[in-house]
């Protein structure tokens, strides 16, 4: 999906993905992006890993206000947050065909920072995408934690995305030798939780489990 | 670890990884490289996944020569490339102290485009460092193919590594609290291979088992 020509991808046109429920799925499932920014002290790229969540049609970032990325977010430079998901090794008969299975979205715009009256939903969405019942279970924020939390959003309008799915694409001529080829998929698992030693004694709660 | 004062990290410098080991183990573990870069013909930042390999002290990057992204990187325009892993959900008794743990390395500088003698050493570092064996097992690369690709190498002189470990980071006065705390590991598996529709009959080959 491309609203702007600049932003079309220009290679692997087939790859491109048009369907906003797959992006907000992908999204959706991503915990981290990397979130692409000039900085204006050294003029040179910077690509920072970043945790965010989906909300509706923008995504949400957030840091301290002391820090010196939020900061420069905040001034409302460029950015291109770019969220990736690896779902295969694609194994081809060939070193040259092989590739991965992938989808990917960049994001492109410029964000904006929260009000302190819109931060509450975003910090909602926020803890609920990261853990989920957190937000009814835990010590709730107080004012001054949401006063040290910079919020900015960015808007879905700009995004291309992209992806790879299926089986290797071979030459024609390569089918005919005795080789194998496939995919090995690849998954992301999450583990039984893991009590911190400061905890021990306290149950699990359900919502994690 | 950081050669050059300008990419220190600025916050949380506990976090800061200064062995150059377990960097090298991050970029070896990890399959997708974020690459960012000012796009030239519209003075924007740009982040894109691509398939990466460590070899010694540089990464290797490949692609079509006819890329639009390759031809930019390949005039020697100044890239951060970031390589990021996720390790686990960071449940803290509140929302502000939850967090993730993760390693990541951000890669500054500028790629040089191997020359096509040089090409065939770096192939079989990309190649197996995706699918070991293949390089063996799989239909050699043609002089057209190696042609075909470019591949450019960054040095991995500047470089600034981050990582968080361990147990959340509660307030003392959240100790006391009936809540619970922990971490919830994420690992990324390789599962079992499944034949390609055009190689039916053909036996997985050993160095995929």
């Amino acid at each position: 999906m491309t609203t702007d020509e600049k932003f079309h991808v220009q290679r692997h046109s087939d790859r491109e993905v048009h369907d906003r429920l797959s992006i907000n799925a992908l999204l959706d499932s991503q915990y981290v992006a990397h979130v692409g920014f000039v900085d204006p002290d050294i003029n040179a790229p910077f690509v920072v890993p970043m945790g965010f969540a989906r909300d509706d049609d923008r995504i949400l970032i957030h840091g301290s206000t002391g820090s010196r990325i939020m900061m420069s977010i905040a001034k409302g430079i460029d950015l291109c947050v770019t969220v990736t998901q690896l779902n295969a090794i694609v194994v081809a008969r060939s070193a040259f065909n092989s590739s991965m299975n992938y989808e990917s979205v960049m994001i492109f715009g410029q964000a904006r920072v929260l009000k302190e009256e819109e931060k509450d939903v975003a910090l909602e969405r926020i803890t609920t995408k990261l853990v989920p019942g957190l937000w009814e279970y835990g010590r709730a924020l107080t004012k001054k934690e949401s006063a040290a939390t910079m919020i900015v959003e960015l808007s879905l309008d700009k995004i291309s995305a992209k992806a790879r799915t299926g089986d290797p694409s071979d030459d024609e001529e390569d089918l005919s030798l005795d080789l194998w080829a496939g995919i090995i998929p690849l998954k992301t698992i999450h583990e039984p939780a893991i009590t911190a030693a400061n905890a021990s004694g306290i149950a699990v709660p359900s919502h994690l489990l």
